[in-house]
């Protein structure tokens, strides 16, 4: 038979068993911190009908979105986990308890050119807060749960920035340059990249006039520490409404930070946030590894008006943040970041020295699984000891429980301690206090 | 704005959060009695090259397969986890440690028409092992796998079938009768629905003589204990190698389970179960719930013989469960069989009679996380007690920690127990021991 050359879809993740328990252990901390907050889990399902996932899309999601028709059904897999949210509350909206907190782990699917970094399928851990009305606290227990979050993973040093779109909508008033915002938050967004020298070209090439393209300048170079920056943009002493509403919720924010416990050195206001154009109307996150900032913000998200304004009358305000798991791993795998785990998924292998003492071993296994230890029963009796412990070693599990004859008689084990190459005889339940030491 | 009616596409699970606990419950539950045995973990993509997945594939597999083109990909979403393992273990085979033991808990993916328990987007719990030659002894071991699991899930009383096909094959040979096997194993795979004289029907329309007939239903009929069934099997004489081979395996894998303390009420030599026509070459296994038999097999699985002749030259054997979730919680969720759960997401409620009281609040809600203790702060701080504590009652949070004035004098909390409807106030730590049972 001719065969195929087995392969993997470019841009998606299939890792080792060793990688993938790593892989898993990330994910885990992170569901832990979210189960933590009381956030509630959630798993929609990964196909829905096109018309309902692309209600809002359109350029680049549209392009993007794997989508196809099974008998009568035009579907899409999920792009993200927000328009699946949006759905489920409009859907459910009568049997939801408000403020409705929910996280939901789960892959997403985008048709990119595969490159590095880039994925077709990829991990998204997502937690959001909707309600009818939503009280500034949320924001701040967003930058809370984030710091959590990356605290548990304790990969790197690292930055929750925000930043606040009502002040930078409150300049624009001011400034009269409302209509054309939408262009100067692209420019203002990517000045880490362009700098401000070209950043000014391309402002004047909206035509702004100079002495409002040097007050923008002067207020995205407002620098300090956060209290010094909050003050700083009080004596901007600019008096549009929406300015003050969002300076006022950015104090209020810092003042919750403060009162969590959350360092100074790991929360900082950067008023050259943006975060693309037109989703968040409030709070918006990023998050910066201090030693990596070239990986771009690990964490992002912000507060949104109308969640469901395309499913339902109803308003519901929002706030969520999400972290790219996939990439996340990926980027840190390559930077040597990622340790190797020091958690087996067998503790210990039980090894019988032939079929005859396989009764004993097997009574032994499952009495260690009854004390919790995952065990594993090395299946070929036949094989000489070498190749068992070679098998031990070569998957790292950290004991090996030999059974043979004088075991029995004695009823007790032989456990070898696989790092330290040493082995001693011991009864049962002292082999479980070891291992689970 | 015209809204669009919001909609969930049928034949896939959506679940409200009390529900959704519940099933992550089961879920968690099944993963930690797989890794209790050392089965490694594995997550492969839902979406595969269609030419990798269809491999083998033809009829119904084909018909029901979600496909469509992407740029220059054809794909597909994977409609089960045993043909990815298949490509992931020929393309890995160089790194991989055998017997590679993994599990795979995710969604696959049917067009069905969707009807009761008939899902187009559902989860499989699989574990496998694979080696280039395995050991009975693993076909004996996922039956303590199954009875592990189940028991771990306590829904109702099971019991775990096996069979051999060899003993069938074997048969058959011995009958002359193999040309017409694939026929005679299909017509016996439903008697327990069509009946013994249906079966003789159908297997005179085969032109299958009478006596042939007649050994057939003797042979299934064989009732008695497993080892009654065994010393009969024995009794039979049939000397076809094949035939055998099997009864051997079956009555060393009969042993093993008595050694592992499987009671013999939760397995039973089932000489009828056949499990499909070609895939299976061994060991075939079934589960039932005692008394909803009518649910069918709740988990199904067998040995096969050649898990990647697709892919490459290297032969590899294979033995392998698998549990349906989607169908089984909703299946059980019918019956009401399905408890609410005692796991809270959340364990205690913090609330603030104030803003002025959140720092002292948010510093409690701190300390409690730290301790394990899973912690939502009740963010609207001007809402009225009433509401607050309905908040709690709504969403089964047990306990609620009141913080006025009065408790930052005497840096303690009011703890109040929702169930009970007491509280008393109680220094921190009080509260955790309390809390934390």
């Amino acid at each position: 038979m001719n065969k195929l050359k087995p392969r993997t879809l470019s841009g998606t993740m299939e890792l080792l068993p060793n990688d993938q328990i790593v892989f898993n252990e990330m994910k885990e901390k992170i569901r832990k911190v979210y189960e933590s907050f009381g956030f509630l889990p959630l798993d929609t399902p990964i196909i829905e009908l096109s018309e309902i996932l692309l209600a809002k899309a359109g350029g680049e999601t549209e392009k993007q979105i794997y989508r196809f028709n099974k008998g009568d059904n035009d579907l899409s897999l999920r792009f993200d986990l927000t328009v699946p949210l949006a759905k489920y509350v409009s859907l459910h909206q009568n049997e939801l308890v408000f403020p409705f907190r929910r996280y939901q782990i789960g892959k997403v699917y985008r048709g990119e050119r595969p490159q590095k970094f880039r994925y077709r399928e990829f991990y998204q851990c997502d937690v959001d807060i909707i309600s009818d009305k939503l009280d500034i606290f949320n924001d701040a227990e967003m930058v809370n749960v984030i710091y959590s979050a990356f605290k548990s993973l304790d990969l790197a040093k690292f930055t929750i920035c925000i930043n606040n779109r009502k002040i930078l909508n409150g300049l624009f008033d001011a400034l009269e340059i409302s209509d054309k915002k939408v262009d100067v938050l692209r420019i203002i967004d990517k000045i880490d990249k362009i700098g401000e020298n070209v950043m000014r070209d391309e402002l004047v090439n909206l035509e702004i006039d100079n002495k409002m393209i040097d007050k923008i300048c002067e207020f995205i170079a407002i620098s300090g520490s956060n209290d010094e920056k909050i003050e700083k943009l009080k004596k901007l002493n600019i008096k549009t409404e929406m300015f003050e509403e969002g300076l006022t919720e950015l104090e209020k924010i810092s003042n919750y930070i403060r009162q969590f416990g959350i360092p100074e050195e790991n929360f900082k206001i950067d008023l050259k946030i943006a975060r693309g154009l037109d989703y968040y109307t409030g709070t918006v996150y990023e998050t910066f590894f201090d030693e990596y900032r070239n990986l771009g913000s690990v964490c992002s998200g912000g507060r949104y008006d109308n969640l469901t304004e395309y499913y339902t009358e109803r308003k519901f305000q929002g706030v969520g943040v999400s972290i790219g798991l996939t990439r996340l791993y990926d980027q840190l795998k390559e930077l040597g970041l990622i340790k190797e785990s020091k958690n087996y998924v067998a503790k210990v292998l039980v090894v019988p020295m032939d079929e005859n003492v396989a009764e004993f071993a097997l009574k032994t296994a499952k009495i260690l699984r009854d004390n919790d230890v995952s065990t594993e029963v090395y299946s070929n009796f036949s094989k000489d000891m070498k190749s068992k412990l070679k098998y031990a070693d070569r998957l790292n599990i950290p004991y090996v429980c030999i059974i043979g004859e004088d075991e029995i008689k004695e009823n007790c084990v032989m456990l070898k301690n696989m790092n330290e190459k040493t082995q001693e005889k011991l009864k049962i339940n002292e082999a479980i206090n070891l291992i689970n030491g």
